[in-house]
Protein backbone atom coordinates (compact mmCIF):
# COMPACT_ATOMS: atom_id res chain seq x y z
CA UNK A 1 0.00 0.00 0.00
CA UNK A 2 1.76 3.10 -0.98
CA UNK A 3 1.26 6.32 1.17
CA UNK A 4 -1.23 8.73 -0.07
CA UNK A 5 -0.49 11.78 -1.34
CA UNK A 6 -0.61 15.10 0.02
CA UNK A 7 -3.88 16.91 -1.71
CA UNK A 8 -3.16 20.76 -2.14
CA UNK A 9 -7.13 21.36 -2.51
CA UNK A 10 -8.19 25.60 -3.89
CA UNK A 11 -11.55 27.01 -3.66
CA UNK A 12 -14.17 25.76 -0.76
CA UNK A 13 -17.10 26.86 -1.66
CA UNK A 14 -20.24 25.17 -1.87
CA UNK A 15 -19.21 21.97 -4.25
CA UNK A 16 -15.27 22.80 -2.79
CA UNK A 17 -15.95 22.51 0.35
CA UNK A 18 -17.45 19.08 1.06
CA UNK A 19 -15.40 17.63 -1.86
CA UNK A 20 -12.31 18.05 0.34
CA UNK A 21 -13.87 17.03 3.42
CA UNK A 22 -14.32 13.06 1.62
CA UNK A 23 -10.09 12.98 0.53
CA UNK A 24 -9.28 14.09 4.41
CA UNK A 25 -11.98 11.29 5.76
CA UNK A 26 -10.07 8.98 3.28
CA UNK A 27 -7.44 9.83 5.37
CA UNK A 28 -5.49 12.42 2.22
CA UNK A 29 -3.65 14.86 4.11
CA UNK A 30 -5.13 18.20 2.46
CA UNK A 31 -3.59 21.79 2.43
CA UNK A 32 -6.31 24.07 1.92
CA UNK A 33 -7.11 27.67 0.37
CA UNK A 34 -9.79 29.85 -0.18
CA UNK A 35 -10.93 33.26 -1.15
CA UNK A 36 -12.71 33.52 2.48
CA UNK A 37 -11.41 32.34 5.89
CA UNK A 38 -14.54 30.66 7.33
CA UNK A 39 -14.23 27.70 5.09
CA UNK A 40 -10.63 27.42 5.41
CA UNK A 41 -11.11 27.57 9.34
CA UNK A 42 -13.74 24.58 8.91
CA UNK A 43 -11.59 22.07 7.32
CA UNK A 44 -9.14 23.15 9.52
CA UNK A 45 -10.82 22.12 12.34
CA UNK A 46 -11.13 18.76 10.54
CA UNK A 47 -7.62 18.02 10.35
CA UNK A 48 -6.31 19.65 7.16
CA UNK A 49 -3.48 22.36 6.77
CA UNK A 50 -4.22 26.19 5.59
CA UNK A 51 -2.16 26.94 2.75
CA UNK A 52 -1.09 31.20 1.96
CA UNK A 53 -1.04 31.40 -1.53
CA UNK A 54 -1.51 28.98 -4.67
CA UNK A 55 2.07 29.13 -5.48
CA UNK A 56 2.66 27.51 -1.77
CA UNK A 57 -0.34 25.15 -1.56
CA UNK A 58 1.30 23.54 -4.99
CA UNK A 59 4.43 23.77 -3.27
CA UNK A 60 3.95 21.72 -0.48
CA UNK A 61 1.31 19.11 -2.31
CA UNK A 62 1.91 16.60 -4.44
CA UNK A 63 -1.75 16.68 -6.37
CA UNK A 64 -3.13 20.22 -6.75
CA UNK A 65 -6.69 20.17 -7.13
CA UNK A 66 -9.20 23.51 -8.38
CA UNK A 67 -13.00 24.04 -7.81
CA UNK A 68 -13.38 27.51 -8.44
CA UNK A 69 -16.23 29.76 -10.42
CA UNK A 70 -15.62 30.55 -13.84
CA UNK A 71 -12.66 30.45 -16.42
CA UNK A 72 -10.86 33.44 -15.26
CA UNK A 73 -10.64 32.52 -11.64
CA UNK A 74 -8.88 29.40 -13.14
CA UNK A 75 -6.78 31.06 -15.05
CA UNK A 76 -5.22 33.69 -12.34
CA UNK A 77 -4.96 31.45 -9.72
CA UNK A 78 -2.88 28.64 -12.27
CA UNK A 79 -1.48 30.70 -14.48
CA UNK A 80 -1.37 34.46 -11.99
CA UNK A 81 1.52 35.91 -10.10
CA UNK A 82 2.18 33.30 -7.17
CA UNK A 83 -0.28 30.90 -9.04
CA UNK A 84 -0.10 26.95 -8.93
CA UNK A 85 2.16 27.08 -11.75
CA UNK A 86 4.92 29.03 -10.07
CA UNK A 87 4.87 26.96 -7.26
CA UNK A 88 4.34 23.37 -8.37
CA UNK A 89 6.99 20.56 -8.98
CA UNK A 90 7.89 18.77 -12.39
CA UNK A 91 6.15 15.26 -11.82
CA UNK A 92 2.91 16.33 -9.63
CA UNK A 93 -0.33 16.15 -10.48
CA UNK A 94 -2.67 19.06 -11.42
CA UNK A 95 -6.67 18.56 -11.51
CA UNK A 96 -9.40 21.27 -12.19
CA UNK A 97 -12.81 20.64 -11.26
CA UNK A 98 -14.43 23.93 -11.86
CA UNK A 99 -16.70 23.66 -15.00
CA UNK A 100 -14.78 26.21 -17.42
CA UNK A 101 -14.23 26.72 -21.26
CA UNK A 102 -13.05 23.59 -23.04
CA UNK A 103 -10.64 26.20 -24.54
CA UNK A 104 -9.09 27.60 -21.52
CA UNK A 105 -9.05 23.77 -19.88
CA UNK A 106 -6.76 22.77 -22.87
CA UNK A 107 -4.76 26.57 -22.43
CA UNK A 108 -3.77 25.17 -18.54
CA UNK A 109 -3.23 21.79 -19.73
CA UNK A 110 -0.22 23.00 -21.79
CA UNK A 111 1.25 25.01 -19.54
CA UNK A 112 1.46 22.17 -17.01
CA UNK A 113 2.99 19.73 -19.38
CA UNK A 114 5.10 22.13 -19.95
CA UNK A 115 6.27 21.84 -16.57
CA UNK A 116 6.61 18.29 -16.34
CA UNK A 117 3.15 18.15 -14.76
CA UNK A 118 0.36 15.69 -15.41
CA UNK A 119 -2.72 17.81 -15.54
CA UNK A 120 -6.58 16.88 -16.37
CA UNK A 121 -10.07 18.42 -16.37
CA UNK A 122 -12.26 16.80 -14.65
CA UNK A 123 -15.98 19.14 -14.20
CA UNK A 124 -18.60 17.36 -12.51
CA UNK A 125 -22.03 17.49 -11.80
CA UNK A 126 -24.70 16.36 -8.69
CA UNK A 127 -24.99 19.71 -7.05
CA UNK A 128 -24.12 19.48 -3.42
CA UNK A 129 -25.56 16.51 -2.24
CA UNK A 130 -23.66 14.64 -4.90
CA UNK A 131 -20.50 16.45 -3.30
CA UNK A 132 -21.53 15.80 0.17
CA UNK A 133 -22.47 11.89 -0.66
CA UNK A 134 -19.55 11.46 -2.57
CA UNK A 135 -21.79 10.47 -5.20
CA UNK A 136 -20.67 13.02 -8.05
CA UNK A 137 -20.53 12.44 -12.10
CA UNK A 138 -17.18 12.92 -12.97
CA UNK A 139 -16.15 13.83 -16.83
CA UNK A 140 -12.62 13.34 -17.49
CA UNK A 141 -10.32 14.96 -19.76
CA UNK A 142 -6.61 13.82 -20.45
CA UNK A 143 -3.84 11.13 -21.11
CA UNK A 144 -4.44 7.65 -19.13
CA UNK A 145 -1.04 8.09 -17.42
CA UNK A 146 -3.00 11.03 -15.64
CA UNK A 147 -6.13 9.21 -15.27
CA UNK A 148 -4.60 6.19 -13.97
CA UNK A 149 -3.19 8.28 -11.50
CA UNK A 150 -6.24 10.17 -10.59
CA UNK A 151 -8.81 7.58 -10.40
CA UNK A 152 -8.12 6.53 -6.56
CA UNK A 153 -9.05 10.16 -5.77
CA UNK A 154 -12.04 10.63 -8.48
CA UNK A 155 -13.32 7.77 -6.48
CA UNK A 156 -13.06 9.13 -3.32
CA UNK A 157 -15.29 12.02 -4.77
CA UNK A 158 -17.70 10.96 -7.33
CA UNK A 159 -19.79 7.73 -8.33
CA UNK A 160 -20.12 7.92 -12.21
CA UNK A 161 -16.64 8.34 -13.45
CA UNK A 162 -15.84 8.52 -17.39
CA UNK A 163 -12.79 9.26 -19.01
CA UNK A 164 -14.02 10.57 -22.39
CA UNK A 165 -10.82 12.02 -24.30
CA UNK A 166 -7.84 14.25 -24.26
CA UNK A 167 -7.36 17.69 -22.47
CA UNK A 168 -10.45 19.71 -22.78
CA UNK A 169 -12.91 16.36 -23.47
CA UNK A 170 -14.23 16.72 -19.64
CA UNK A 171 -14.94 20.07 -19.92
CA UNK A 172 -16.45 19.70 -23.70
CA UNK A 173 -18.57 16.75 -22.20
CA UNK A 174 -19.83 18.92 -19.47
CA UNK A 175 -21.11 21.69 -22.25
CA UNK A 176 -23.15 18.91 -23.57
CA UNK A 177 -24.36 18.14 -20.22
CA UNK A 178 -25.50 21.20 -19.12
CA UNK A 179 -27.29 22.08 -22.90
CA UNK A 180 -29.24 18.65 -23.06
CA UNK A 181 -30.16 19.88 -18.99
CA UNK A 182 -30.87 23.33 -20.12
CA UNK A 183 -32.53 23.20 -23.18
CA UNK A 184 -34.82 20.29 -22.11
CA UNK A 185 -36.01 22.24 -19.07
CA UNK A 186 -36.90 24.64 -21.11
CA UNK A 187 -39.09 21.99 -23.43
CA UNK A 188 -40.73 20.57 -20.30
CA UNK A 189 -41.14 24.91 -19.14
CA UNK A 190 -43.03 25.24 -22.59
CA UNK A 191 -44.90 22.18 -23.13
CA UNK A 192 -46.57 22.43 -19.13
CA UNK A 193 -47.35 26.34 -19.65
CA UNK A 194 -48.90 25.19 -22.81
CA UNK A 195 -51.36 22.06 -20.58
CA UNK A 196 -51.67 24.77 -17.53
CA UNK A 197 -52.89 27.65 -19.83
CA UNK A 198 -54.98 25.36 -21.68
CA UNK A 199 -57.08 24.53 -18.59
CA UNK A 200 -55.50 20.46 -18.73
CA UNK A 201 -53.75 19.59 -15.37
CA UNK A 202 -49.98 19.26 -16.19
CA UNK A 203 -49.63 16.57 -13.44
CA UNK A 204 -51.45 14.22 -15.95
CA UNK A 205 -49.85 15.17 -19.09
CA UNK A 206 -46.36 14.99 -17.04
CA UNK A 207 -47.78 11.75 -16.19
CA UNK A 208 -48.87 10.29 -20.20
CA UNK A 209 -45.76 11.75 -21.30
CA UNK A 210 -43.05 9.64 -18.76
CA UNK A 211 -44.75 6.51 -21.04
CA UNK A 212 -43.05 7.45 -24.19
CA UNK A 213 -40.34 9.06 -26.01
CA UNK A 214 -40.81 12.49 -24.46
CA UNK A 215 -39.64 10.69 -20.87
CA UNK A 216 -35.89 12.67 -19.47
CA UNK A 217 -34.92 12.87 -15.87
CA UNK A 218 -35.88 16.92 -16.23
CA UNK A 219 -39.22 15.95 -17.30
CA UNK A 220 -39.58 13.70 -13.97
CA UNK A 221 -37.79 15.80 -11.35
CA UNK A 222 -38.02 19.18 -12.52
CA UNK A 223 -41.44 18.92 -14.46
CA UNK A 224 -42.93 18.22 -10.88
CA UNK A 225 -40.67 21.33 -9.37
CA UNK A 226 -42.84 23.24 -11.78
CA UNK A 227 -45.75 21.66 -11.04
CA UNK A 228 -45.45 22.39 -7.35
CA UNK A 229 -43.91 25.62 -8.09
CA UNK A 230 -40.93 24.61 -5.87
CA UNK A 231 -38.33 27.14 -7.13
CA UNK A 232 -35.60 26.92 -4.18
CA UNK A 233 -32.02 25.90 -5.95
CA UNK A 234 -31.04 22.95 -6.12
CA UNK A 235 -28.83 24.29 -9.16
CA UNK A 236 -28.68 28.16 -9.60
CA UNK A 237 -30.35 30.03 -12.61
CA UNK A 238 -27.47 32.48 -12.80
CA UNK A 239 -25.14 29.67 -12.25
CA UNK A 240 -26.45 27.64 -15.40
CA UNK A 241 -26.21 30.62 -17.31
CA UNK A 242 -23.01 30.54 -17.05
CA UNK A 243 -22.63 27.10 -18.27
CA UNK A 244 -25.18 28.00 -21.09
CA UNK A 245 -22.63 30.86 -22.18
CA UNK A 246 -19.30 28.23 -22.12
CA UNK A 247 -21.27 25.94 -24.51
CA UNK A 248 -22.62 28.62 -26.62
CA UNK A 249 -19.57 30.08 -26.75
CA UNK A 250 -17.36 27.02 -27.19
CA UNK A 251 -19.80 26.36 -30.39
CA UNK A 252 -19.20 29.72 -31.87
CA UNK A 253 -15.44 29.47 -32.01
CA UNK A 254 -15.96 25.85 -34.34
CA UNK A 255 -18.68 27.54 -36.26
CA UNK A 256 -21.35 26.19 -34.66
CA UNK A 257 -24.62 28.42 -33.87
CA UNK A 258 -26.21 26.51 -31.42
CA UNK A 259 -29.61 28.46 -31.63
CA UNK A 260 -31.17 26.17 -28.85
CA UNK A 261 -28.43 26.69 -26.51
CA UNK A 262 -28.25 30.54 -27.21
CA UNK A 263 -32.33 30.56 -26.77
CA UNK A 264 -32.00 29.43 -23.52
CA UNK A 265 -28.80 31.47 -22.10
CA UNK A 266 -30.76 34.47 -22.70
CA UNK A 267 -34.04 32.93 -21.19
CA UNK A 268 -31.37 33.11 -18.24
CA UNK A 269 -30.76 36.40 -18.96
CA UNK A 270 -33.86 37.54 -18.68
CA UNK A 271 -34.67 35.71 -15.58
CA UNK A 272 -31.34 37.03 -13.93
CA UNK A 273 -32.32 40.96 -14.58
CA UNK A 274 -35.64 40.06 -13.16
CA UNK A 275 -33.65 39.04 -10.18
CA UNK A 276 -34.37 35.89 -10.27
CA UNK A 277 -30.87 34.33 -10.58
CA UNK A 278 -30.75 32.58 -7.35
CA UNK A 279 -33.69 30.43 -8.05
CA UNK A 280 -33.85 26.87 -9.44
CA UNK A 281 -32.94 26.46 -12.95
CA UNK A 282 -36.28 25.13 -13.58
CA UNK A 283 -37.73 28.74 -12.79
CA UNK A 284 -37.74 28.85 -17.05
CA UNK A 285 -41.36 27.32 -16.20
CA UNK A 286 -41.74 31.12 -14.56
CA UNK A 287 -41.46 32.98 -18.38
CA UNK A 288 -44.70 31.79 -18.89
CA UNK A 289 -48.14 32.69 -17.27
CA UNK A 290 -48.87 30.56 -14.21
CA UNK A 291 -52.61 30.28 -13.99
CA UNK A 292 -53.56 29.30 -10.16
CA UNK A 293 -54.46 25.87 -9.59
CA UNK A 294 -58.34 26.64 -9.47
CA UNK A 295 -58.21 27.43 -13.33
CA UNK A 296 -57.36 23.80 -14.15
CA UNK A 297 -60.56 22.34 -13.64
CA UNK A 298 -63.36 23.52 -15.67
CA UNK B 1 -71.50 -10.30 -23.10
CA UNK B 2 -72.76 -7.41 -25.33
CA UNK B 3 -72.56 -7.54 -28.73
CA UNK B 4 -69.75 -5.16 -30.69
CA UNK B 5 -70.76 -2.18 -32.54
CA UNK B 6 -69.86 -1.87 -35.75
CA UNK B 7 -67.03 0.57 -36.28
CA UNK B 8 -66.49 3.06 -39.20
CA UNK B 9 -63.10 3.89 -39.43
CA UNK B 10 -62.28 6.76 -41.70
CA UNK B 11 -58.49 6.89 -43.06
CA UNK B 12 -56.33 4.20 -43.69
CA UNK B 13 -53.03 5.42 -43.80
CA UNK B 14 -49.61 4.14 -42.18
CA UNK B 15 -51.61 4.41 -38.98
CA UNK B 16 -54.93 3.60 -39.51
CA UNK B 17 -55.14 0.28 -41.57
CA UNK B 18 -52.89 -1.45 -38.91
CA UNK B 19 -55.03 -0.07 -35.97
CA UNK B 20 -58.35 -1.40 -38.50
CA UNK B 21 -57.02 -4.53 -39.12
CA UNK B 22 -56.76 -4.53 -35.04
CA UNK B 23 -60.05 -3.85 -34.78
CA UNK B 24 -61.75 -7.01 -37.44
CA UNK B 25 -59.04 -9.01 -35.44
CA UNK B 26 -60.31 -8.20 -32.21
CA UNK B 27 -64.39 -9.32 -33.51
CA UNK B 28 -65.24 -5.60 -34.17
CA UNK B 29 -67.83 -5.07 -37.57
CA UNK B 30 -65.86 -2.50 -39.75
CA UNK B 31 -66.40 -0.44 -42.33
CA UNK B 32 -64.10 1.26 -44.28
CA UNK B 33 -63.16 4.15 -46.17
CA UNK B 34 -60.19 5.90 -47.78
CA UNK B 35 -59.27 8.48 -50.10
CA UNK B 36 -56.97 5.63 -52.42
CA UNK B 37 -58.44 2.64 -53.08
CA UNK B 38 -55.48 0.25 -52.60
CA UNK B 39 -55.52 0.06 -48.44
CA UNK B 40 -59.79 -0.25 -48.52
CA UNK B 41 -59.19 -3.62 -50.49
CA UNK B 42 -56.65 -4.96 -48.38
CA UNK B 43 -59.08 -4.55 -45.49
CA UNK B 44 -62.06 -6.03 -47.21
CA UNK B 45 -59.91 -8.93 -47.94
CA UNK B 46 -59.51 -8.76 -44.25
CA UNK B 47 -63.23 -9.02 -43.81
CA UNK B 48 -64.34 -5.42 -43.50
CA UNK B 49 -66.79 -3.75 -45.72
CA UNK B 50 -66.30 -0.71 -48.08
CA UNK B 51 -68.13 2.43 -47.10
CA UNK B 52 -68.47 5.31 -50.08
CA UNK B 53 -69.02 8.20 -48.12
CA UNK B 54 -68.11 9.62 -44.53
CA UNK B 55 -71.97 9.99 -44.02
CA UNK B 56 -72.68 6.77 -45.66
CA UNK B 57 -69.96 5.03 -43.28
CA UNK B 58 -71.28 7.12 -40.40
CA UNK B 59 -74.80 6.48 -40.96
CA UNK B 60 -74.11 2.80 -40.77
CA UNK B 61 -71.76 2.41 -37.71
CA UNK B 62 -72.45 2.95 -33.96
CA UNK B 63 -69.04 4.21 -33.53
CA UNK B 64 -66.79 6.24 -36.22
CA UNK B 65 -63.29 6.45 -36.14
CA UNK B 66 -61.27 9.04 -37.75
CA UNK B 67 -57.49 8.96 -38.21
CA UNK B 68 -56.62 11.66 -40.67
CA UNK B 69 -53.59 13.91 -41.64
CA UNK B 70 -54.41 17.05 -40.44
CA UNK B 71 -56.78 19.64 -39.20
CA UNK B 72 -58.69 20.57 -42.41
CA UNK B 73 -59.08 17.14 -43.38
CA UNK B 74 -61.11 16.50 -40.04
CA UNK B 75 -63.31 19.53 -40.79
CA UNK B 76 -64.06 18.46 -44.14
CA UNK B 77 -64.84 14.66 -43.43
CA UNK B 78 -66.67 15.29 -40.15
CA UNK B 79 -68.34 19.24 -41.06
CA UNK B 80 -68.35 18.75 -44.94
CA UNK B 81 -70.64 17.53 -47.45
CA UNK B 82 -71.58 14.09 -46.80
CA UNK B 83 -69.58 14.17 -43.85
CA UNK B 84 -69.73 12.32 -40.72
CA UNK B 85 -72.19 14.96 -39.07
CA UNK B 86 -74.69 14.50 -41.82
CA UNK B 87 -74.87 10.77 -40.91
CA UNK B 88 -74.27 9.82 -37.70
CA UNK B 89 -77.06 8.76 -35.62
CA UNK B 90 -77.93 10.67 -31.98
CA UNK B 91 -76.49 8.59 -29.39
CA UNK B 92 -73.15 7.24 -31.61
CA UNK B 93 -69.89 7.65 -30.42
CA UNK B 94 -67.23 9.88 -32.45
CA UNK B 95 -63.78 9.08 -31.65
CA UNK B 96 -61.21 11.49 -33.41
CA UNK B 97 -57.61 10.04 -33.52
CA UNK B 98 -55.71 12.22 -35.89
CA UNK B 99 -53.08 14.92 -34.36
CA UNK B 100 -54.88 18.87 -35.29
CA UNK B 101 -55.20 21.48 -33.28
CA UNK B 102 -57.24 21.18 -30.05
CA UNK B 103 -59.11 24.34 -31.58
CA UNK B 104 -60.28 22.37 -33.96
CA UNK B 105 -61.34 19.36 -31.83
CA UNK B 106 -63.00 21.22 -29.52
CA UNK B 107 -64.90 22.39 -32.72
CA UNK B 108 -65.65 19.38 -33.45
CA UNK B 109 -66.60 17.98 -30.68
CA UNK B 110 -69.25 20.69 -29.62
CA UNK B 111 -70.70 20.09 -33.45
CA UNK B 112 -70.91 16.40 -32.19
CA UNK B 113 -72.56 17.15 -29.02
CA UNK B 114 -75.01 19.12 -30.23
CA UNK B 115 -75.95 16.50 -32.61
CA UNK B 116 -76.74 13.90 -29.59
CA UNK B 117 -73.44 12.16 -29.92
CA UNK B 118 -70.32 11.31 -27.22
CA UNK B 119 -67.10 13.07 -28.98
CA UNK B 120 -63.73 12.21 -27.92
CA UNK B 121 -60.06 13.61 -28.82
CA UNK B 122 -57.98 10.62 -29.10
CA UNK B 123 -54.22 11.35 -30.58
CA UNK B 124 -51.65 8.51 -30.48
CA UNK B 125 -48.09 8.18 -30.47
CA UNK B 126 -46.31 5.29 -30.83
CA UNK B 127 -45.61 5.18 -34.38
CA UNK B 128 -45.98 2.44 -37.28
CA UNK B 129 -45.03 -0.24 -35.03
CA UNK B 130 -47.22 0.85 -32.37
CA UNK B 131 -50.06 0.97 -34.53
CA UNK B 132 -49.37 -2.66 -36.09
CA UNK B 133 -48.36 -4.33 -32.20
CA UNK B 134 -51.43 -2.46 -30.54
CA UNK B 135 -48.73 -0.48 -28.51
CA UNK B 136 -49.61 2.47 -29.59
CA UNK B 137 -50.44 5.37 -26.20
CA UNK B 138 -53.43 7.15 -26.34
CA UNK B 139 -53.86 10.72 -24.92
CA UNK B 140 -57.85 11.14 -24.27
CA UNK B 141 -60.02 14.22 -24.13
CA UNK B 142 -63.76 13.76 -23.34
CA UNK B 143 -66.32 13.41 -21.06
CA UNK B 144 -66.02 10.59 -18.09
CA UNK B 145 -68.92 8.34 -19.89
CA UNK B 146 -67.76 8.45 -23.47
CA UNK B 147 -64.10 7.50 -22.31
CA UNK B 148 -65.99 4.42 -20.35
CA UNK B 149 -67.75 3.92 -23.50
CA UNK B 150 -64.51 4.13 -25.84
CA UNK B 151 -61.96 2.08 -23.26
CA UNK B 152 -62.75 -1.22 -24.54
CA UNK B 153 -61.78 0.36 -28.28
CA UNK B 154 -58.92 1.55 -26.80
CA UNK B 155 -58.02 -1.19 -25.50
CA UNK B 156 -57.91 -3.09 -28.66
CA UNK B 157 -55.23 -0.45 -29.77
CA UNK B 158 -52.91 0.74 -27.44
CA UNK B 159 -51.23 0.34 -24.27
CA UNK B 160 -50.86 3.46 -22.30
CA UNK B 161 -53.94 5.03 -22.15
CA UNK B 162 -54.41 7.96 -20.29
CA UNK B 163 -57.87 9.80 -20.26
CA UNK B 164 -56.31 13.52 -19.55
CA UNK B 165 -59.59 16.32 -19.42
CA UNK B 166 -62.63 17.55 -21.20
CA UNK B 167 -62.40 18.38 -24.74
CA UNK B 168 -59.81 19.31 -26.53
CA UNK B 169 -57.07 17.51 -23.46
CA UNK B 170 -56.24 14.64 -25.70
CA UNK B 171 -54.97 17.20 -28.50
CA UNK B 172 -53.03 19.79 -25.83
CA UNK B 173 -51.62 16.68 -24.41
CA UNK B 174 -50.36 15.52 -27.81
CA UNK B 175 -48.58 19.25 -28.89
CA UNK B 176 -47.21 19.32 -25.36
CA UNK B 177 -45.49 15.32 -26.04
CA UNK B 178 -44.36 16.81 -29.90
CA UNK B 179 -42.79 20.04 -28.17
CA UNK B 180 -40.62 17.91 -25.76
CA UNK B 181 -39.31 15.62 -27.93
CA UNK B 182 -38.76 17.99 -30.45
CA UNK B 183 -36.89 20.34 -28.63
CA UNK B 184 -35.01 17.66 -26.95
CA UNK B 185 -33.88 15.93 -29.96
CA UNK B 186 -32.80 19.32 -30.80
CA UNK B 187 -30.73 19.38 -27.45
CA UNK B 188 -29.28 16.41 -28.45
CA UNK B 189 -28.37 17.34 -31.76
CA UNK B 190 -26.64 20.50 -30.34
CA UNK B 191 -24.73 18.59 -27.65
CA UNK B 192 -23.45 15.97 -29.89
CA UNK B 193 -22.60 18.22 -32.42
CA UNK B 194 -20.55 20.48 -30.04
CA UNK B 195 -18.95 16.88 -29.08
CA UNK B 196 -18.26 15.69 -32.29
CA UNK B 197 -16.83 18.94 -33.98
CA UNK B 198 -14.59 19.62 -30.81
CA UNK B 199 -12.69 16.07 -31.39
CA UNK B 200 -14.42 14.08 -28.26
CA UNK B 201 -16.08 11.03 -29.61
CA UNK B 202 -19.87 10.72 -29.03
CA UNK B 203 -20.57 7.56 -27.75
CA UNK B 204 -18.63 8.56 -24.86
CA UNK B 205 -20.61 11.67 -24.05
CA UNK B 206 -24.00 10.07 -24.37
CA UNK B 207 -23.11 7.17 -22.40
CA UNK B 208 -21.73 9.65 -19.69
CA UNK B 209 -24.25 11.82 -20.10
CA UNK B 210 -27.52 9.08 -19.58
CA UNK B 211 -26.02 8.63 -16.30
CA UNK B 212 -27.20 11.94 -15.02
CA UNK B 213 -30.07 15.00 -15.07
CA UNK B 214 -29.26 14.97 -19.23
CA UNK B 215 -31.06 10.92 -19.11
CA UNK B 216 -33.43 10.99 -21.86
CA UNK B 217 -35.42 8.35 -24.14
CA UNK B 218 -34.17 10.89 -26.90
CA UNK B 219 -30.49 11.03 -25.86
CA UNK B 220 -31.18 6.81 -25.74
CA UNK B 221 -32.73 6.34 -29.23
CA UNK B 222 -32.65 9.24 -31.25
CA UNK B 223 -28.70 10.18 -29.69
CA UNK B 224 -27.49 6.65 -30.79
CA UNK B 225 -29.27 7.23 -34.20
CA UNK B 226 -27.32 10.68 -34.99
CA UNK B 227 -24.23 8.70 -33.80
CA UNK B 228 -24.83 5.81 -36.81
CA UNK B 229 -25.82 8.78 -39.04
CA UNK B 230 -28.95 6.24 -39.57
CA UNK B 231 -31.83 8.80 -40.22
CA UNK B 232 -34.10 6.55 -41.77
CA UNK B 233 -37.71 6.98 -40.73
CA UNK B 234 -39.23 6.37 -37.30
CA UNK B 235 -40.89 9.82 -37.37
CA UNK B 236 -40.22 11.80 -40.41
CA UNK B 237 -39.41 15.11 -39.92
CA UNK B 238 -42.32 16.84 -42.18
CA UNK B 239 -44.82 15.11 -40.34
CA UNK B 240 -43.12 16.30 -37.11
CA UNK B 241 -42.96 20.19 -38.38
CA UNK B 242 -46.68 19.67 -38.64
CA UNK B 243 -47.18 18.93 -35.04
CA UNK B 244 -44.58 21.60 -34.04
CA UNK B 245 -46.80 24.03 -35.85
CA UNK B 246 -49.85 22.72 -33.98
CA UNK B 247 -48.17 23.51 -30.73
CA UNK B 248 -46.71 26.79 -31.18
CA UNK B 249 -50.22 28.07 -32.73
CA UNK B 250 -51.57 26.63 -29.50
CA UNK B 251 -49.63 28.34 -28.30
CA UNK B 252 -50.02 31.57 -29.70
CA UNK B 253 -53.93 31.47 -29.65
CA UNK B 254 -53.28 31.47 -25.70
CA UNK B 255 -50.35 34.25 -25.74
CA UNK B 256 -47.80 32.34 -25.11
CA UNK B 257 -44.71 32.27 -27.51
CA UNK B 258 -42.96 28.99 -27.21
CA UNK B 259 -39.58 30.37 -28.42
CA UNK B 260 -38.44 26.86 -28.41
CA UNK B 261 -40.84 25.31 -29.99
CA UNK B 262 -40.77 27.71 -32.89
CA UNK B 263 -36.82 27.54 -33.61
CA UNK B 264 -37.48 23.58 -33.68
CA UNK B 265 -40.18 24.37 -36.16
CA UNK B 266 -38.31 26.88 -37.96
CA UNK B 267 -35.81 24.12 -38.09
CA UNK B 268 -37.78 21.59 -39.54
CA UNK B 269 -38.60 24.11 -42.12
CA UNK B 270 -35.27 24.25 -43.12
CA UNK B 271 -34.59 20.41 -43.49
CA UNK B 272 -37.66 20.24 -45.25
CA UNK B 273 -36.62 23.31 -47.92
CA UNK B 274 -33.44 20.71 -48.30
CA UNK B 275 -35.40 17.95 -48.83
CA UNK B 276 -34.80 15.45 -45.87
CA UNK B 277 -38.43 16.04 -45.41
CA UNK B 278 -38.27 12.14 -45.52
CA UNK B 279 -35.85 11.62 -43.14
CA UNK B 280 -36.05 10.97 -39.45
CA UNK B 281 -37.01 13.85 -37.36
CA UNK B 282 -33.72 13.24 -35.58
CA UNK B 283 -32.05 14.77 -38.68
CA UNK B 284 -31.94 17.70 -36.83
CA UNK B 285 -28.60 16.52 -36.11
CA UNK B 286 -27.21 17.48 -39.72
CA UNK B 287 -28.21 21.02 -39.55
CA UNK B 288 -24.62 21.06 -38.01
CA UNK B 289 -21.82 19.69 -39.50
CA UNK B 290 -21.32 16.11 -39.22
CA UNK B 291 -17.05 15.30 -39.33
CA UNK B 292 -16.08 12.28 -40.33
CA UNK B 293 -15.76 9.50 -37.85
CA UNK B 294 -11.56 9.07 -38.59
CA UNK B 295 -11.50 13.05 -36.95
CA UNK B 296 -12.73 11.99 -33.60
CA UNK B 297 -9.79 10.28 -32.04
CA UNK B 298 -6.66 12.46 -31.75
Amino acid sequence: MSEKSTVGFIGLGIMGKPMARNLLRAGYPVIVLNRSRGPVDELVADGAQAGTTPQDVAAKSGVVITMLPDSPDVEAVVLGEHGVASGIASGSLYIDMSTIAPQTARRVAEAMTAKGVDALDAPVSGGEQGAINAALSIMIGGSDAAFERAKPIFDTLGKNIVHVGPSGAGQVTKACNQIVVGVTIEAVAEALALAENSGVDPAKVRAALLGGFAQSKILEVHGQRMIDRAFNPGFKAKLHRKDMNIAAEAGDALGLDLAAAKLVRSDFDELIARGDGERDHSALRTRYPLPEPATLSR
